[in-house]
């Protein structure tokens, strides 16, 4: 997979909104640690389903989105163990949801029901991603985020709204996500 | 995982329609090749993400769905060669859609976009499986095909209509779902 570098964030240049794009050295260098996450995790199209989920828009679109684990994650969700465990990794695939002309017309050559449509992914939205290093990212609840939106990174002010908004979940460790049964 | 032992419908029995429950003695005696999965295969829910979906009802409800594959499905479609080989195993899961009432609540706080709805996965409605042996289940397509539903297969009345709905998906290999992007 491409290797995608994000934009980091360090913890002081969040406050004051500075944010810059990470080179291989500044990496090694040791500098500080980035409240966000420095690049997408290698394989994430191939973790476990969590859930699925539909976001609505007031304007009639929608979203179809997929969560996804690693093995670590997932093993914290079926034994409903918290906080997950550093090197939990979830990732959120969201696509446009469209509607699927193949699939409504083989819909109504009979399926039981009537009125049944069939939406689908369309194009991509973005991605983000939840990595847990509770040292690393322990000003975020130890939780690194990152987004990617047609390939590129969010800029400073998006990824600084991710923690925030998932403080409501504080007792879920942050994680919005159910299990699906 | 609990082993299920799905209705099995021999290819002559397809045809008049008489379905028995498999008992490990039928399996073992090699009698007459069945037509439909003779159990779960093991393992589905730790699958990979083939895509997401959804279905709406004429009622105004919906079903939330994710078709899972195995790695032989899912090198297939991202290697996208068809017929998918032996081996390729394709998993959807089927759960009714409800609202969150949890997410909403977030949502409402300040997520960008007025009137954001967010839905998740409810009950399960069903689970339904294909199994590709071109030679085993040569008379539907060389697709072997499994329905439970409350834990409980689909008789035959529901078997039969399996391979006679994804005909129309004939040069796709009777395969309906793509790979989201």
């Amino acid at each position: 997979m491409k290797r995608i570098i994000l934009v980091l964030v360090t913890a002081a240049a969040a406050v004051g909104a500075v944010a810059y794009l990470a080179s291989a050295s500044d990496q090694a260098n040791g500098e500080a640690a980035p409240v966000f996450l420095s690049e997408i995790p290698k394989g994430y199209r191939d973790l476990k389903l969590i859930a699925v989920s539909r976001l609505s828009a007031g304007n009639g679109t929608s979203q179809l989105r997929a969560e996804l684990g690693n093995d670590i994650a997932i093993k914290a969700y079926r034994e409903r163990k918290l906080p997950f465990p550093d090197g939990a990794i979830i990732a959120a695939l969201h696509w446009n949801e469209v509607s699927s002309e193949e699939n409504n017309r083989v819909l109504a050559q009979g399926f039981p029901g009537a009125g049944i449509q069939s939406f689908v992914p369309g194009s991509g939205v973005n991605m983000q991603f939840m990595v847990k290093d509770s040292k690393r990212y322990a000003a975020t609840g130890g939780w690194g985020f990152g987004d990617v939106t047609n390939g590129k990174s969010g800029d400073a002010k998006l990824m600084q709204t991710c923690f925030a908004c998932h403080v409501p979940a504080k007792d879920r460790d942050y994680v919005f996500t159910h299990y699906a049964p």
